[in-house]
């Protein structure tokens, strides 16, 4: 009987632990040409067999920071609580940049450079721990005699063992302040009978303009469907787009080629030609340097 | 031992539902730049964390929905039983269009928009019910106050929901007759001394051209490995090439840079250029609009 | 008491199968716009519902069996013993080639096509035994119908087969010599003072240039950081690159835009432009033809 208990606690507690299965999603601009990313995957799959491990997007423009920024934004809040990232977009590996695990209020955990990769996902999800990564107690084995592959010998082992709960948050390393690295960009804001914003992204498949302007406030220019929307685009200070188009609710409102304002899936207020491609032919592209100007 | 009792019953339950992991499989013209698809995967995770993701192709042309029925057709045969697939390829978001889930005869379910992507699973594997998913029961909580991303909010969801068996097929929403929107294209016939058909797909890695003549019906021309076969391509009305080239079993039997013709993988007649392009040399295409007469 | 007990060994027996996920990883050269690889997948996942399946690359440039046994040099070493590669670039796919599988002393697993895929590995990881793949017993059932996908029904079929225990190595099919087909290649040596090496790959995201000449190799020119390093290359006997640049432990300690030499993540020399791209500025490629000559 004593053996039987025991046995089934035991295996109650495998249970557990095959039941809770944690979640890794990674994300670089590594591409998938070599194998860095397999490699990655590799060194959590030997923290924990029941890891699982996923991709947000490998294919962030080399060293675009901001993008990455944008893709952990886009994505995150519809992964479950508990969800662990890594974010390797990180010109600055080898010189000073500290390595960090951010919790926010929304319980998703994000591992990487603290470079600007968390300026958005932490403004919106709200900062609730950031941990310095100790890189003496948490770097894979064997790997501190050479040149540090971080994403691999830090980062991915670092977050395979904070999702397979080897290690809690607090053994990640020491905590620091409420903060992280940010990227300065245009907020929206109504400015007289204009909203002012920024282009965070653009829709890449397709071509369209994805501004930060939410619903909320564009409503306030009481623009109706059919309505003309005036859009005026800065890159910096360089006036690149200035034209006047549809708001419509969807992409069948329009002529095919024809331009058109609407709200994208995160309810913001966005720039498309119907089956065709906006950016590549006006050259309107995204980053924190541009700007939109939206009137009625 | 009643509780020793009920523990086991616990765990086995648990374990049934952790011995039986369901799988989804997706298909999408999203490409894998941004963040869309790995939101659909989060919340797939958040329906049932035990669930198994794949993906079938994310580069299908954008809006090209006969190709997401051609990639349909090429993978499902190979899946399990039970497997859910995924396949947004959907112009036509925002307007009218059946949203459905097709069960087929050979136990898949696929999930999508009823737009044609259907067109060629529902022929050879055989439609058993078709459901339309009613999007007030089947819908990610909170979305219906935005401008919805289907493939996320719906379609990623419901097939999560049905594979985890949180849902039943009949849940999905009311039955609809056993039929699905079908794109017009040349079935492989055969006209005399020539078969007529079809060029539904490029190998496109290699340049290749993938006719839908079968095996069997090729036989009827009588020829054997290194006899030339005479072949004709339009597309729509449009002469495009006209040549012949000898049937060969494998690449090795001809020499480098000539044009040959095969049976590929499926067992349909294929051309292709021994360690080159076809495609690219001929100017020839795929798609429903293209047509293929061969000839001995 | 006794159907308890017996219950209890059951579920032990099943949560050790589950407790014990082993894993294939896929390697070819099919891209992924169509449904190939998934197709393999699905064919994997056939064999047993709770191996976990993951990808090295399918970016492997057409044919290049070179590239495909780097890969898996750079990734193989990081995953867990027991984890079993599938590597399936294979221009000669239905002429006389053996498929094997490959038992390396580090306890990884290698099936595929015998054409130089396994050169690298076979060198650094050390053969335990290789073993033919006996195709009349490890064929995806009903296959033998049709031209043979290979990648498809043995390779993904076998790897899935032997991962999830359903068959043993010996029962793969006979055994063969400890010996697999090699490319022959530079190997780094010493040559008075200067070294020899091969350049077996680009860092193809960021066109940085790696060589096979290893950190303690490289020690003997007794160069240090800040120091000059003078690099010659040939692509067999044409001279393509000759040129001086300084040895450096991080990008950042050279100005943008000028090259420099430094140890990449595997310890090995190798040459890049800060922020910039070599391999496009200077023409220089990798493969087993390449050859490069390093001196003070």
């Amino acid at each position: 009987m004593k053996n039987l208990t025991s046995s089934l606690l035991f295996l109650l507690g495998s249970l557990t632990l095959l039941a809770q299965p944690k979640t890794v999603v990674f994300q670089t601009d590594f591409g998938l040409k070599d194998g860095a990313v397999s490699a990655m995957k590799g060194v959590a799959m030997g923290v924990h067999p029941n890891l699982r491990l996923f991709d947000l997007t490998h294919e962030i423009p080399a060293y675009n920071i901001w993008e990455a920024a944008y893709r952990l934004e886009q994505t995150a809040p519809y992964w479950p609580r508990g969800t662990v990232f890594v974010s390797v977009v990180d010109p600055g590996v080898g010189t000073e940049r500290t390595s960090v695990v951010l919790k926010t209020k929304s319980g998703h955990y994000f591992v990487g450079p603290d470079n600007g990769s968390f300026t958005l996902i932490a403004e919106s999800l709200g900062i609730q721990e950031v941990h310095e990564i100790d890189e003496v107690l948490n770097r894979r084995r064997n790997s501190q005699a050479s040149y540090t592959f971080h994403g691999r010998d830090v980062y991915a082992y670092t977050a395979a063992r904070l999702a397979a709960g080897v290690i809690t948050l607090a053994q990640v390393g020491k905590r620091l302040p409420n903060a992280v690295v940010k990227i300065p960009f245009q907020k929206p804001v109504l400015e007289g009978n204009a909203i002012i914003g920024n282009i965070p992204i653009l829709d890449v498949q397709y071509g369209n303009i994805w501004t930060n302007i939410p619903v909320d406030l564009f409503k306030k220019l009481n623009i109706t469907a059919g309505q003309n929307v005036k859009v005026t685009v800065w890159q910096n200070d360089k006036l690149i787009f200035e034209g006047a188009m549809p708001f419509a609710n969807t992409f069948g409102e329009v002529p095919e080629g024809q331009p058109m304002s609407y709200l994208n899936s995160l309810m913001n207020l966005s720039f498309a030609i119907n089956m065709g491609d906006f950016s590549s032919k006006y050259g309107v592209k995204s980053g924190p340097e541009w700007k939109v100007k939206v009137e009625k």
